[in-house]
């Protein structure tokens, strides 16, 4: 039998732990995971396209566990009362290849995603952050504000959406959760004065949601929705005027992040030799810094092993029948076959 | 809500069905979408290698249907009691990137391996072959011989494992299922006057399990235990007596099956084009012809996809909560967290 954490064992789980709880765990485990980078088997995801959206597998191990989540992203989906993200995943033991836990991934998903970006932002933003400017208030923004509280007590918002029901969605949760939230009037009006800049926006297309006219000295920028080939956020000047451009996996970002707009040797940093001090990453308060985030296996690695962890002995977690289990393993034919019970 | 077939389900589906029936469908379905070979989205499957086995998935798209496979090939989990082989897969909707259907495919991989080996045969076996020999008599041994029977009419084994309790079972089965069975004395023993001889032993080495000494003019091979790098079972002598060798996608048997050891540039032949009539397949009765078969996504899509048709709106299928739904796509945080169910 199989570990199996579906959607009401994740509500359960998030709602009575709090997303403040979950986040900060979720970022200690990905920056311990991030630190021992070389232990893990890296690979780009393995994207199948077609012209509405994108399939997605992010596989990984450590040697000890395997993970892959499956994830879509589809722009239009929302339009028809669909979500753009959807994930699941599995965690599997290496010396079996059995699988240990299955979950829901589309809230885990938005849970990593905001820990993962915290962590950079620690690493990278100016220690002395308080105010965060939101481009694109959809599904994952309500996660990036707590995460940026929770991780480095940025309390106070300044959010933009082109949709005003996502907006308005947005303004009423952030209250509700005791932010400060002021509501722009453009994308500009936003990152006016925030020393925090998240953009999550779900357009697949060239967007320009910043131009480099708009970004101030000493600003953290938090990329996230540019994470596919032909689907990027930033104008290419913003990534010329940055100091620091971060990434996750250099070999996926040069595909699917920013950087897909610059040369091929346009300098990056690791994040993880950021993490690690083998590599600087912010040298001065006036510096831009540039986390191009698209999303890696090991952070899914990283929440789907947490929360095993957090889970395991609980209510939070059922079990499905996968795994054929035969008594005689030689034997799958007699097991998959029984006409007596049939007759 | 994701439909769901279990191993329950599974093991009901094949009891009140019949393996047979199944085998045929499979086998109908597989040789359809082979047919519409340049319709899918095609990739070698992404292995993760360690020590003791190997976790692959294996996806591909038809630009209406997404459908993965993650399996596992570890040659000593029957010492401990496990299957040398797991599976499960997913179908999904690319139009929306949400999963359709799960399934488990430890059973579904021995049924569609079956038909797969069936499909090969057909083109490429002598129309009057009625004697089937078996090197390796495990977990999928008698799913072979069942669809060498339906499809071919090939009613008489001769069978051979260096595990005598694993020869043992293989006969009792066989017998059962009113096979004439030759439990032979060695491989060679084994494959002498046999028709058709299927090949599958499961040790992840460069094993000899037949020899070009061993085969005869007009016998056509089903090898399908070597499938991974550094796992092979024929001599490569066997490679240079055959007249065909079908493979089953190019870029992927060159590195997985019983070709990576020959040069890169030794002939082989689609099995596609065979099917469609676009390359040669036999062209003697004297002819020793070879399916290279090593598993392709395109087998595990075209099993999902008749498996959603067969079990539509039967008790062979149940739900699983997988994908969140939340009533505004834009407000996932919310469904995430309802900190009013918990106070």
């Amino acid at each position: 039998m199989v570990q199996f954490v579906g959607v009401p064992q994740m509500q359960a789980w998030v709602s009575e732990m709090g997303p403040e709880l979950i986040i900060a765990g979720l970022a200690e485990q990905i920056e311990q995971d991030l630190l021992h980078w070389r232990r893990f088997d890296k690979v780009a995801r393995v994207a199948t396209h077609s012209p509405v959206g994108v399939i997605e597998l992010m596989p990984t191990s450590d040697g000890s566990l395997y993970a892959f989540k499956y994830v879509n992203g589809h722009p239009l989906n929302p339009s028809r009362g669909l979500q753009t993200v959807t994930a699941f995943g599995v965690l599997s033991d290496v010396n079996t290849g059995y699988p240990l836990l299955m979950s829901e991934m589309t809230v885990l998903t938005a849970l990593r995603t905001a820990a993962t970006s915290a962590v950079a932002a620690r690493a990278l933003a100016r220690t002395n952050s308080r105010v965060h400017a939101l481009i694109g208030t959809g599904s994952q923004a309500e996660f990036q504000a707590l995460a940026m509280r929770t991780v480095l007590g940025v309390d106070t918002l300044r959010a933009w959406d082109t949709d005003p029901a996502a907006l308005e969605k947005f303004e009423r949760n952030a209250r509700g959760l005791g932010f400060e939230v002021h509501v722009a009037s453009s994308a500009a009006d936003a990152v006016a004065g925030a020393d925090i800049i998240t953009t999550c926006t779900a357009d697949k297309t060239n967007a320009r949601v910043l131009d480099a006219s708009m970004v101030e000295p000493g600003q953290h920028l938090n990329a996230i929705g540019g994470d596919c080939p032909g689907k990027t956020e930033l104008d290419v000047g913003v990534l010329h005027r940055a100091d620091v451009i971060a990434v996750e996996y250099e070999p996926q970002t040069r595909v699917e992040g920013e950087i897909q707009q610059v040369e091929p040797d346009h300098p990056v940093t690791a994040l993880w030799d950021v993490l690690s001090g083998s590599a600087p990453g912010r040298l001065a308060d006036g510096h831009v810094t540039l986390f191009d985030s698209v999303g890696f296996a090991m952070e899914d690695f990283s929440a789907m092993k947490y929360l095993r962890d957090q889970v395991a002995g609980t209510h939070w977690v059922e079990r499905i029948d996968l795994v054929a289990e035969p008594d005689d393993p030689k034997d799958l034919f007699s097991f998959a076959w029984s006409p007596i019970l049939v007759s």
